[in-house]
């Protein structure tokens, strides 16, 4: 394994933490929205936008990395998929924000603050994994309670779906609404896909 | 081709006949949806959401024999594509039945039992296929027949469609019934991505 | 770099000129659609349906290029892919018009019109670039100029789901027109998952 710690493949290490880190400020831009005004929101919306450039910027260094690196520390196509599914979470974090804000959203309906609170805590175990690559120490935990995560994040999609549905809400108000609870369960089935693929990476290794 | 036949391998056939006879199950439950009053339709929801799991199970099980195995009966990417798109029926097939009981639908348009006759044949032809992976015979015709099912499904969901916005029901109403009309339209549209996998892996290995 | 000019080859080139070629005469169809009646656009989509199962072909050929040979002129994950993201922009264009028909949409709203041009414009770019693949010359203002479209288009979409949402539609419109906006806004992204399929091979190639 020594022949791992060459710079190039720290790169990699770093690059997975790097972006893992941004989800983690994303998911903190999430719960801000929760109590925010329709000024803070439009606020919000920009610096989540920021964020989600500076994670594409991130994703673009990884698979620029993937493409010109011979040996990489786990197979190309797992480093592929990881990059991507963290980048899909940033991407629909930011979609949600800024679709609370393009179809200027009163109030969201109970059950939001749940998704976002599973978001929230699903990016601190990203965050805490990422550096884990390196040494595969510790991620079993990860992996399940993500998952586990990403059950209750279900339930809750279910219950605010019976809910928009359940004649509180006119036709128009129910698109504008299920379109956002839709994105919020993307994110979290997201963080799903990259524990999952963490656990790929760690059977090989094993 | 002798090589073939070592525990390991047999065992990846093995997994794909469990995961598509699960299917198969799986869309006999959502034929006994139609008949099935909103009491009965709980009850399926429950049997289906067992089959999801024990279909994820397989899944699982495929993933970490990919992952744990060094030689492998076909392309590691079209063992992976085999199983995903397996999968990705069964979660198609749960969720139709999930959201007829969540949005207590009382009565479903006129062309889902059509959608269902299809996904069902589909489901036999590919409980039957799945163990000729072994030897690669006659499956031709069951990649052809597929995405016959496939173009007629299609049809099926357009007219389907057409009628949901014909005035008959109220945006509401629609909103929930497209949204079950095109999760059972994902899922025959899956059954052709798994024919298509298994046409690309008998061209390799003729 | 020699053993690359073998037919076989060659072949890849062919056919991936023959796919973006084909998507050229289908955005043009698309644009004719702006002008149509309700006469006109039952005849393009039946040209649209046609061009599209001309493009199924072609990815059917690619496909069975990739698996039937065994030394290809790139990765063949990239050429999977590359195949894969051409077809998707056909299957997106073809929904669009088919959608317009089927829903018996009267008018298109304010900013269809932009989206459309934005996609005649990328399929331009691409018919040019595909047979750059020969070469790998000049690629780099593709894949710049094809990015810089789909901001543009991202940001026509989103004015264009405010305006859908903004009180001047009927929910059962809205459903209806969102659809096909949505479906061209995906357009528009295969067509920046093509430029970034080019750039990833252009990367490795260097």
């Amino acid at each position: 394994m020594r022949f791992r710690l060459t710079p190039r493949e720290t790169n990699f290490y770093d690059l997975f933490a790097t972006a893992a880190d941004n989800i983690l400020s994303g998911s903190k831009l999430l719960q801000e929205l929760l109590g925010a005004d329709s000024e803070g929101r439009a606020e919000l919306a920009d610096r989540m936008r920021a964020a989600e450039h500076a994670g594409d910027d991130t994703t673009h260094a990884i698979f620029h990395e993937l493409n010109s690196t011979f040996v990489t520390p786990f197979d190309r196509e797992d480093i592929y998929r990881l990059a991507s599914c963290l980048d899909d979470i940033m991407d629909f974090m930011e979609e949600a924000v800024d679709l609370v804000v393009l179809y200027r959203v009163e109030e969201l309906p109970q059950g939001v603050e749940q998704q976002i609170e599973v978001i929230c805590r699903a990016a601190e175990l990203t965050a805490e994994a990422m550096p884990q690559l390196r040494t595969m120490e510790n991620l079993t935990e990860y992996w399940i309670e993500v998952n586990r995560l990403e059950n209750q994040a279900d339930r809750v999609h279910r219950k605010l779906l019976a809910h928009l549905f359940d004649g509180s809400y006119d036709a128009i108000e129910v698109m504008k609404l299920k379109q956002i609870v839709d994105v919020l369960e993307e994110a979290a089935d997201a963080f799903e896909r990259v524990a999952n693929t963490v656990e790929s990476i760690a059977v090989k290794e094993s």
